[in-house]
């Protein structure tokens, strides 16, 4: 199956440029913002299925790759990963979120040239290209808020439209 | 914050090539079949939480989306959007399921030169840029994958690692 418009296509170009990625991250994380606020408080932090962690806990291990991934993104320095902690409310969670979503606002421009394409240890434990680094981190958040839609069904609570961002 | 290392970062840069983007299509998509795989047969097509799709379904979703939206980015002409339809047996859903991936493969390259960032209407129906169609395509299986992990482990089945692809 060709298109009948061109004779060649490319070997390579550009699928999402670095402005693209940053839309499409934030785009899940405004989502994923709205899936917390959907959750009763108490079912946040304690409500689950089949034995699988809280949504809470879903949402503190995306907050323990977002800020410091991107920081080792840029700066190339990785400190050990681990879950945002001390978050027992969701106020805290959702302020936490938001203190994230500027980070990532004011610093996503200093990821340095050709970064994406570099190869990596992603902190210190998970080696790989950068650009699929920077894909793991969304599309982990985009498994995980997947399960909350079920968390969210099984509590009677229509979950947000994942088409909106 | 700043990479010490640099002085400037650019304003726009390459995150993900074409082929950065069929790599991590493929390797979602292998994650998938293998989610499939893990169902018992009935369970796949009957079993689901809290009222919501059994796998099957949320596989032949992905399926209507995959090698009729390739082919819409590819020729610019659009099909109304449908689910894959007539599947019955996991048998018959692994062989489209590999004669999609054989499609996908096969045709990737001819994606026109700079279509990524053309507008268009997906099935006629859904306005966009094209790489924001494309990733919708992938992030619309990682949603519904993990809503069937949550079914796995309902099930009490351990699903398959999320990072291996």
């Amino acid at each position: 199956m060709k298109n009948e418009a061109i004779d060649t296509a490319p070997a390579v170009q550009t699928a999402l440029s670095n402005q693209d990625l940053l839309s499409q991250w934030q785009g899940h994380r405004r989502l994923t913002r709205r899936t917390i606020e959907a959750f009763p408080e108490k079912d946040l932090f304690n409500f689950s299925v089949a034995g699988m962690r809280p949504f809470a806990d879903l949402a503190k291990e995306m907050l323990g790759m977002a800020e410091p991934g991107l920081k080792g993104i840029i700066t190339r320095k990785w400190d050990a990963f681990s879950d945002a902690k001390a978050i027992t409310t969701k106020d805290e969670l959702l302020a936490r979120w938001d203190k994230t979503t500027a980070f990532i606002d004011e610093n996503w421009s200093n990821i340095p040239e050709g970064r994406f394409n570099e190869d990596d240890v992603a902190f210190g434990q998970w080696p790989g290209k950068i650009y699929w680094m920077m894909m793991y981190f969304i599309d982990n958040e985009i498994h995980h808020r997947g399960q909350g839609y079920v968390y969210l069904r099984a509590l009677g609570i229509e979950p947000p439209h994942f088409w909106e961002r």
